[in-house]
């Protein structure tokens, strides 16, 4: 199996996993980029994350364009993923999603930030990027890839950022990772939320959030471990396969 | 397939949605405007929405009553419906629901806005219809047609107006709509709680309100996508067809 | 059939749906007074609510002995039904539960009143009975008929009980209304405790409570909509039966 | 069967439970003391709890050996584990876990204490461990002997430690109690964050915790019907058998 056709498979259980974690509802999606053709990638057409399969994954350029002749209606905001893949060569995978927990933060000042353990990957800060800025009063969508580059000037070097009003955007160098950080994130700000009607919290130090990213990889033993038990909740365990050790990685190309 | 038909099959898609949603539970309505004789209205007869099916859907008049000989119990607040198809001409399909998460908004002075955009079409304005300022000490149903009457000059040209101590009704322009409205009210309602602990929030403007209704059909990709979501997750996807397409949208009559 | 047998399957089918309503979990109990001998009550034995069926019904005296030789454990807190019993005449069915919303209600000084329709079953005043008041340090259980009448004489004329730092005590004049209550105190609760979070919150008059006991008997349409919904939810619709009307209602002995 | 094999038994009940509850998710861990050789403890494999089976479960010694030759992944933080029962002649059953509902207690100042009577054997104080205080910035997991031994000094004679932005470290004299505490800690947290929401809190006194806990044993009437209803709701009632009364209690060795 090429490493292509390892990440689509993947790709299905991640889109199955956020739709049972409840990342992602009707609305939502996930994509990763091309592992050999760095100015590609894939996302699904336009269905409800939970219902994805193989088929339904579709090749796109970075300006959200399907590759080939395709006739299926694509994801409206398939341009927050164009514009991040865009302007940061480090990122692998992309998540968008309305998940309910982050809204609060996205329309009130307080700053959304790592106060527990499994929050680390979001990073130090989580800026929110309003549409209103630069593109005034819109349906709040991301609708073109003008404001899909918006956005991710907005991301810069972070790992997430939130979306006034309307939800969150997620960068990792990986698939798996992207799928945890989006799983955790919501909790995390759950957590965060509870704790200041308890008063001040404390937040992770850069240098507990640096510990952390040294410690895990897509395909450390502790990573897969939730990678399994995800998607045996989503029912879709059987679609996983074995954990690519070092040896076994699937080949690029 | 009529479009009567066509409805009716998507009013019973409307009952499960409602109830797998957690907007009703043993009780909360849903009714649509017959497509050519608009003095009348179609709701289920008095059972849980979870359990509706084709046959359990009574046409009514404006004023409540069951059209013809039927000899089952109806919805005891039937009269919201009618109140506002009489009042709105505009107005192709109600909801009335409990919704938990809309409760403490209709018992404080805090009033519900729009904050996330999934909670555009609810509108600038919600107002609270308090059933004792014409109507005195009652047991907070809509009862009879005058509380009907009432309750939709309280809505106005509104979307949705809150029903102190008791839940909301809503009114939209088709019934993909107002169930759609109907899941993501409470939702904001969710949001804008948690949002208002932390401080601050911002909400939509009309400008973005207004953006927001001129991009969203009943049939667009985006609103069926949820409808399909809804519909498979409540275990009645195979209830759902095709989508109408501009095309094949069915006849009147 | 007669009365009593109609009660004990009914006292099954409450079992199963406050544990799927999350009133009670491996702890709680409901019971209804024998329809023949006021001296008498059936409740469960020691098993959790979601597994009781017919042959763990126990006829208990008023001091919560099993009548006749019963080898299986009992209630440890069957005391709670019989001090009610006791006190109360007019008292037909007893629930006691620990349901989560409640609690904060129970060791706060802000008093749990009814804000929305389906909790004005509660009534206008809802005292927090504290065991430490008159026993001192115990283990917080009503485990003898002394703490039981301690109990009753604090619940008074009212409805419900909160006991602090362990749930509540409902008292109503049908089985099926008892178990309406305890559903929606709950919900009731949330409600207002979101509320307050918002600022100063409208409670239901005393006359609108007046007006909701008057429109509602165990038997009527909307009351036994929502006994079907639930028994169903819980998997046992199938117990419930034909709705008594007042000709048939199942005849006394 | 010995009670070797009988408790090995009720370890995998242990951890469905645990996840069933939503107390552990992919992470989290629960073990016990080998009843004949203090100085060993078992705990599953590194896998998801809802997967573990009897063939999962390994035997570790106090510094977080595998016994014998173990090809197979071990949880990275059973150091928790050996550093407790190093310390704790007392303690026969460990549990860690990342619940979300304590997560606030252990980020604020407010400290959690036991507020309703299932919470009563988290016993008065609750102490938090921060891995920085003694360790600096880390990935903030128990990686190696000394930092569980110094969660396990910070623990002291408690028996729940709360671990900043992490989650809880939980201990007692039976794995039963240990589940049941696991649970009820949780619920206790949410019940003491909305109570503090209204206004200042009553908590139990430490003569009530001590009377609970002179009220209740691992294989008492009480304690037994939550651990079958509990298995019975993850699935595995069927593994849980019959309740040891005091002359059928497993025999040592």
């Amino acid at each position: 199996m090429s490493e292509l056709d390892f990440l689509i498979g993947q790709l299905v259980v991640a889109n199955r996993i956020l739709a049972k974690e409840d990342v992602v509802d009707a609305y939502g999606h996930v994509s990763f980029r091309h592992p050999d053709k760095p100015e590609r990638f894939f996302l699904s057409r336009s269905i409800a994350p939970e219902l994805v399969e193989r088929g339904d994954i579709v090749e796109h350029d970075l300006e959200g364009n399907a590759i080939g002749d395709e006739p299926r209606s694509l994801y409206l905001e398939r341009f927050i993923h164009g514009g991040i893949y865009e302007a940061r060569p480090d990122v692998q995978a992309v998540v968008h999603a309305h998940s309910e927990a982050v809204l609060p933060f996205s329309i009130a000042v307080e700053p959304l930030r790592p106060v527990i353990h499994s929050g680390s990957f979001m990073g130090r800060t989580v800026p929110v990027w309003d549409i209103a800025d630069n593109f005034g009063d819109t349906n709040l969508l991301v609708s073109n890839i003008a404001q899909g580059r918006d956005l991710a000037e907005c991301l810069g070097a972070n790992n997430v950022a939130l979306m006034r009003g309307h939800g969150f955007a997620a960068a990792s160098k990986s698939l798996i990772e992207v799928v945890r950080m989006s799983v955790y994130v919501p909790r995390n700000a759950r957590a965060l939320l509870a704790g200041l009607g308890l008063g001040p919290v404390k937040s992770l130090t850069q240098g507990e959030i640096d510990a952390r990213n040294r410690g895990y990889g897509p395909y450390s033993v502790e990573t897969w471990r939730a990678w399994e038990f995800w998607a045996s909740k989503a029912g879709c365990g059987h679609l996983v396969g074995k954990r690519p050790g070092e040896a076994e990685k699937p080949a690029k190309g």
